[in-house]
């Protein structure tokens, strides 16, 4: 609806065999999703798939033609389950290479007597790939040409994003204003499409709730157009008021 | 890891704009990966995508040919962002129908003053679906084929799974145990992959953490034999103490 034909687009990758058993909530989706809008880029998709080979170069391969930015967190550590790395190399028909700068920041991390084969192996990298830093332990991120590979734990995945966002592209700002009212969705649906239509600039979300045998509604507006959405949002204020409701505003998120 | 050739398997779709502009932190997800994995039901992927018809076709259909159940969550209420169930009608190139079932639960929720035409659309299904009970709101949740097309709302997502799940083929169950322990991954890595390929049938995942300064790992072992599984955590305990550390077992997830 909204008309993000200038906004980079992006899709995220989630891996990792324990958000999909059950075992670990995923926290890197909902951080990505909202530092992503905060900066114009449009999020388009995410998948979470396994810590399954052809699932991750499938995936990868997919979505970097499809989309400007690709973003992938988890799988990057020494242990055995961490194939992304070597899934990222394939995917690009590169073979992995030992980074010197990888290696010396892993160097200045352990002794030499803790540095082994399974650490080192965190500084490998597909050939050409450029690194993202990690100031919480170390072993760095990677970026192949549209592909940023991040890691799974949520502080460090942040730390990372938070290295790479000022050198994204980013787009108009989208942003967002919603409302509450205790009112039934299937009350204001009709007169709601037609505010929709009249205003297809605007994107107007419905999410209904219920709590205690009521029922209600936020409405949320997003519009790249701080006057077109605060023009929208009096309609709709309007709108539930005269079907007798009261609407509360939210704070911007 | 996990011979998993016993297990239906099952892919889930989380549909949204919400989600995806990081508004709305997703939590069918998390549920539905919890509540298959209960059952035996290995949910191999989840894509969250957006309110947008060609979106939902195309996942629809890739998914209800690779998967044995299809789970979609989002989409079916009576606003004009609510675009899943026709989506669903074209995705199986069957027309929408008025379900008097869902017509009957609708109205008797409803005064005939309250019905109306909104309402009245989420009485229509697919023809030929099946529906899904929704004990909080009436509004019926419906399947077509392996396809099982669910509500948004996390509380009525829930109560509609709860209602179906012993439908549902359930596989041998996979049971899962987890030590932590303060070391850091790339100290162990080398013996607990070789630990893993002495041991294909229990997959072991490593969870690194990074707290004040100190870095540990978790270690989950998912197993369907439990005979087998403590077998291996005695393996991995004595692996650990080996390595100077001491594990501690964590709960039952």
């Amino acid at each position: 609806m909204i008309d993000h034909t200038n906004n980079p687009n992006a899709a995220i990758i989630i891996i990792g065999n324990e958000i999909l058993s059950g075992r670990t909530v995923d926290q890197n989706l909902p951080f990505l999703a909202k530092a992503l809008c905060e900066i114009g880029i449009t999020l388009q998709e995410a998948r979470t798939i396994a810590d399954d080979e052809q699932s991750i170069i499938n995936t990868i391969n997919e979505y970097r033609a499809n989309y400007e930015y690709v973003f992938t967190s988890g799988g990057i550590g020494p242990t055995h389950d961490d194939v992304t790395t070597s899934c990222v190399a394939k995917a690009f028909n590169k073979p992995l290479v030992l980074n010197a700068e990888a290696k010396r920041r892993l160097t200045s991390n352990y002794t030499n007597e803790e540095m082994n084969e399974a650490r080192l192996k965190m500084a490998h990298v597909p050939e050409g790939a450029t690194l993202i830093d990690n100031p919480i332990s170390a072993a760095p991120g990677f970026r192949v040409e549209n592909v940023y590979v991040m890691a799974g734990v949520p502080s460090i995945l942040q730390a990372m994003f938070n290295g790479i966002r000022n050198h994204l592209r980013s787009g108009p700002v989208t942003v967002s204003r919603s409302i509450t009212a205790n009112i039934p969705e299937g009350l204001i649906a009709t007169p709601l499409a037609n505010l929709q239509n009249r205003n297809r600039d605007v994107e107007i979300g419905s999410y209904p709730f219920f709590r205690d045998g009521e029922s209600g509604a936020t409405f949320v507006l997003r519009c790249t157009d701080v006057d077109r959405l605060l023009s929208v949002l009096e309609s709709l204020k309007r709108l539930v008021r005269d079907l007798g409701h009261e609407p509360f505003e939210e704070d911007r998120f």
